[in-house]
């Protein structure tokens, strides 16, 4: 039978699944994992789908194994669980597709080249997305290897939500809004479709509150508006980064404080948001448990912030008819869900206090106006089916193309 | 009787109102004015409270006559008509009052030394403000100078509006959210009481829609949230200036096209915003008129991303009940207010067409959960309060103290 993997490398970390495809059109997750601390101490954690642990590996005084090793150690583990299936592809997640790549495409070296010439719109995240399939390339050289876009599913938000109020030619040059996790997003409105079917068709907020966090605005499953814009520094606080920031604090840093513009990007993607104010952690669960005044404050910073774009999604939607929750905060922290929550209750939001606690379904009341959800996303899963349908319709051609020019 | 001058320099204009003190507690203005384009062909417009022209002059070829010049001719024409006041005080605009200057004060050497020390955080207003402060001084070297802050009004603000999701040591520094348009708000919330006393103790949301623009979120009359952050670049898209804007687009432009920050620096407050995005004008009335296709572009972006920050307002008083729009775009176009209450329908927003045609006092019709206000501002007014309340306070006391000492 016939299997693919899901890859999404980050600068440490590279989350993975191996899918099997009994059904090709439902993709069936038989294991997945992680590559995490890669730089310091790398460990691989690979468990099944059930959750039971079937591989952990350290590599003590591994801080200098590269993204390509890693990946060579963790496809041989792949190639050796493959239990008679046949690897078919690999999906990729791609952070930026710009403005030209939106539709799950088969990687070749053309389009590579396309995509390191995105890197500057992502430079945290691109150059590792690509890095990966240069690896896997290399190491599986005939197997196909497909990119899924994390900016796709925004790209067709109204003209409006795309434009910055910059003079028009940097915008048809391209620094524009794009929004990201795309993937999270479009995996939340195929899962409300089947949970939730009128939701599906109304207005709704989905909350990506992760490490890296954001808020989409969804009419009828479409993507019409979302807090990060040409980068994943904007929008909501985050871990580490500062999100939404008046454009004068980038000047003065740099005129006044005599930063670099380099030292200026380190300290806004990796030393603000959560941790920056905090001065403790990054970790919403660190936070929550440690009893300094500054993590209390960084907490509400979070949660204010982010009700406040809720607010603004609730205009561009011209109202709200459900709020779902997703990603590591999202689906695991009650209390953060309950103050945001609190914040919105003008919107007609009431919660079920004990569902919200059990992390359950649904966690709105009977009597609330707007429905609330908690629905844990599945990024790899969505990577899966875009990997299956394209080497699909590729097989179902007579001549299938590649690169530049498929699909 | 007694006669105050409020002036509001700027970096191409200085507007100013004379006013006398027949109540002390309610300054009557008499006559004001603006000098307009300085450095460019500059011209001086006087006219009476009832809108009759009282003086007109160009200075042909007079593009380097200085603010120190211009204020001297100024100062002569109203020394001239002061038809027996007494002119006891001039009330100055002043942009940053930083952290430590909320209360109005009167001017010396050692408050303006601080005041200089800001400069940095409002680059284009503070140094004009300050210079017309010296200039007066010196023309008038014995009258008291009054200092009122654009910032006072939202130093109230709760801790958690007031800050960035930045490392704690830069907001300890002063890189927090200060807002503006205080001197207009105040007097949008002054004037509120009198005409809608149960709307006073409320939720608003004014709207101060100029070629500067921002929004105010008011409790109970006083600020608890604003757009603007930092510096006037920050929040709604403007005449010239971009408002809102992905850190990340910042350092784009500098690492990846190579823009100076001097010159991203002029981009974003001179080239961005309505201009920007028309190609054409800053100026509302010039877009409306446009057949251009970009005009339209560019209108649609202001009223869609005022409606966003409505939302987030909104989100920070937990519902509104009231709406006052004022300032030049605010007072006189029927046509943005319509767009912009279209949009804000899903809060219970009902228009009165008519009485928005007419630019009337209330706008919203009988049916309107919110009621929408049309309020000219007047921050010449406030300041002309401030400086006559501070001046009555100081004749009161024994000895009066100036400076860092006084209040």
């Amino acid at each position: 039978m016939k299997a693919i993997v899901s890859l999404n490398a980050g600068s440490s970390s590279i989350k993975f699944a191996l899918f099997t495809l009994e059904d090709p059109a439902a993709p069936h997750m038989v294991a997945g994992g992680k590559v995490e601390k890669i730089g310091i101490s790398p460990s691989l954690t690979i468990r099944a789908a059930d959750g039971t642990l079937l591989h952990q590996h350290d590599w003590r005084g591994g801080e200098r194994l590269t993204h390509a090793i890693l990946l060579e150690e963790l496809s041989g583990w792949l190639l050796g669980h493959l239990a008679g299936h046949e690897l078919v592809g690999i999906g990729h997640r791609i952070v930026h597709g710009g403005t030209r790549f939106a539709e799950p495409r088969i990687l070749d070296q053309t389009l590579l080249a396309d995509l390191e010439a995105l890197c500057a719109l992502a430079p945290l995240h691109q150059p590792h997305n690509l890095a990966a399939v240069r690896a896997m390339m290399k190491i599986h050289p005939a197997l196909p290897q497909i990119a899924c876009f994390d900016t796709a599913f925004h790209r067709q938000m109204p003209e409006t939500a795309s434009r910055f109020a910059l003079p028009r030619a940097l915008h048809d040059a391209g620094i524009r809004r794009y929004g990201f996790h795309g993937l999270s997003y479009e995996f939340i409105a195929r899962q409300l479709r089947e949970v939730e079917t009128n939701l599906a068709d109304g207005r709704v907020i989905a909350a990506h509150l992760g490490n890296g966090a954001s808020l989409c605005a969804m009419r009828g499953g479409r993507s019409i508006d979302t807090t990060m814009g040409f980068t994943a520094l904007d929008g909501l606080m985050m871990g580490t980064r500062c999100g939404t920031l008046d454009p004068g604090v980038v000047l003065h840093l740099q005129t006044e404080l005599g930063m670099g513009v380099g030292e200026v990007e380190e300290l806004l993607y990796r030393k603000s948001g959560l941790l920056g104010v905090s001065g403790i952690s990054s970790d919403m669960r660190a936070l929550h448990d440690a009893e300094s005044p500054a993590a209390g404050e960084a907490i509400e910073l979070f949660v204010w912030r982010a009700a406040r774009e809720c607010g603004a999604m609730a205009a561009s939607l011209g109202g709200v008819d459900g709020v779902v929750f997703t990603a590591g905060i999202g689906e695991n922290h009650a209390g953060i869900r309950r103050q945001l929550c609190e914040r919105l209750e003008w919107l007609g939001i009431r919660l079920d206090q004990q569902a919200n606690e059990e992390s359950q379904q649904i966690i709105s009341s009977g009597d609330s106006a707007v429905r609330v959800l908690v629905i844990p996303t599945n990024e790899e899963l969505m990577i899966a089916l875009h990997t299956a349908t394209l080497l699909r319709r590729l097989r179902g051609s007579v001549s299938p193309q590649r690169g530049g020019r498929c699909i």
